[in-house]
């Protein structure tokens, strides 16, 4: 097996290496697809990133992240909606196949989250043309409910597409197997999304029983229970063929190995844990 | 502003009290509706818990709790369904006005949630001749989807509601708002919910930013996220009136208090921030 459908999302050795180390990391275990964030980027430099990311025809799977778009005050939402552009031209610069966008949970003091996702559906609306002129496709990831006061309001595959469909093209959706596996509805909605064309990346990792932190307590495919083959099955029965994104939040396990174990250990569960036919 | 309409889950002030002393303190305070756990029956006594509550003319809000319907083998499900059948017995005994259920998460190593959503289904299907014949409505309670994989695999409003119409008779649902604030569903399948006349409970509490941890940090209402009376009109539009049941785990901040203080508090906060017509 090749690790050709696999990518790396590089929260899941932000602990151990900065950017051009996780390239190098990458690299030195043939995989040639990753997802940085825009805080690495930042960090050696949009030039320089790019510079590594074009000399080496690195697939970028995604740029993580734009969104937060709710906010208290139409000052803060049009700060937000700067940012976003700028992410945009960054994930331009890089080539990344899309620029994934965490919406942003309640304003400020408020527990209105009908308000917060009719923002979230304005701050879209309002960056489209820019992602459109540049070619970057938005890709709205529907976080787990656990995140929806402070970091998606946006937290059903169902939900996401909705505003797909009212938003119109250039935008779809990232379906991160961490935030979507419990979803009664996710086989109808992930054909759905085939249906639409919608489908711009699949973000994999596992649910840990127990999971002691809410963020950063994310499993290895394999450690966990969430059925991955059978999720890998939806979206290829949706025709979609994204690489499989490990993105892992893991503070007191992952984040500690050396990382090159770290991609190892990806690479040996991408094999045998995540393709469609992988045993359950 | 009376407290007739307050309930008090006894879970809020299990640490504090058992049984008899708990229905003691929250008569002190002029509250008449409560919702033991079996767990705190059980240690004093069906019999003794059942003169308490028919002696002072309480009224049960529910019996928490039932389910955990799926495990992987027969014989385990058929004992899981027997302590349903004897819970079933003590709400009855009780005059509980529905058994609660938490309906159990994915069988012992296991992946398959839609299994596990069928062991539910056939579960409650077992069940109900038996609770219909004792007159104890069953209460299925959503619960988080971070609950999905070990406590609960029924995670929406709508997938409850979904499983009553399939069942039938004797079954509806338990809506606690810090399992189902988040749903961008929410209002419809309230409102579907009342047109089924299934609005059997509803259970109060907050939701906390930051939330510390997953089972014990649930907040007083008030102090978190969830717009409480935005969603108690809902339930009032759907024409249910069921008493507002508080229900609030709390390692680090109410199970440390004196139960009194726990209770004044519901009290002021259900006043001041659970009505149709409270300040959001």
């Amino acid at each position: 097996m090749s690790v050709d459908g696999l990518s790396i999302n590089l929260a899941t050795v932000r602990e151990q290496w900065g950017f051009a180390a996780a390239v190098d990391g990458c690299l030195r275990h043939g995989i040639t697809a990753i997802a940085p964030w825009r805080e690495q980027i930042a960090k050696i430099g949009l030039a320089e990133a790019s510079r590594i990311v074009h000399q080496n025809n690195l697939h970028l799977t995604g740029l993580c992240r734009g969104g937060f778009f709710p906010a208290a005050t139409a000052e803060k939402r049009s700060a937000a909606l700067d940012d976003n552009r700028r992410a945009v031209d960054e994930a331009a610069e890089l080539g990344a196949d899309c620029l994934v966008l965490v919406v942003g949970g309640l304003a400020e003091n408020s527990r209105d989250i009908v308000a917060a996702r009719q923002m979230v559906a304005d701050g879209l609306d309002a960056l489209l043309p820019h992602a459109r002129a540049c070619n970057v496709p938005l890709a709205i990831e529907p976080l787990h409910p656990m995140y929806a006061a402070d970091r998606a309001c946006v937290n059903t595959l169902g939900q996401a597409l909705d505003m797909c469909e009212l938003l119109g093209e250039g935008v779809g959706v990232a379906i991160d197997v961490y935030h979507v596996w419990w979803d009664p509805d996710l086989a109808a909605q992930i054909a759905r999304a085939g249906k639409m064309n919608a489908i711009l990346a699949h973000h994999i990792c596992d649910w840990l029983v127990p999971t002691r932190d809410m963020l950063t307590d994310r499993g290895m495919m394999g450690d966990g229970v969430i059925d991955l083959p059978a999720i890998r099955r939806m979206v290829e029965a949706a025709g979609g063929t994204p690489k499989q994104e490990v993105e892992i939040f893991s503070a007191q396990n992952w984040w500690l190995k050396p990382g090159d174990e770290v991609l190892k250990a990806c690479i040996d569960r991408y094999e045998n844990c995540c393709q469609s036919d992988s045993p359950a």
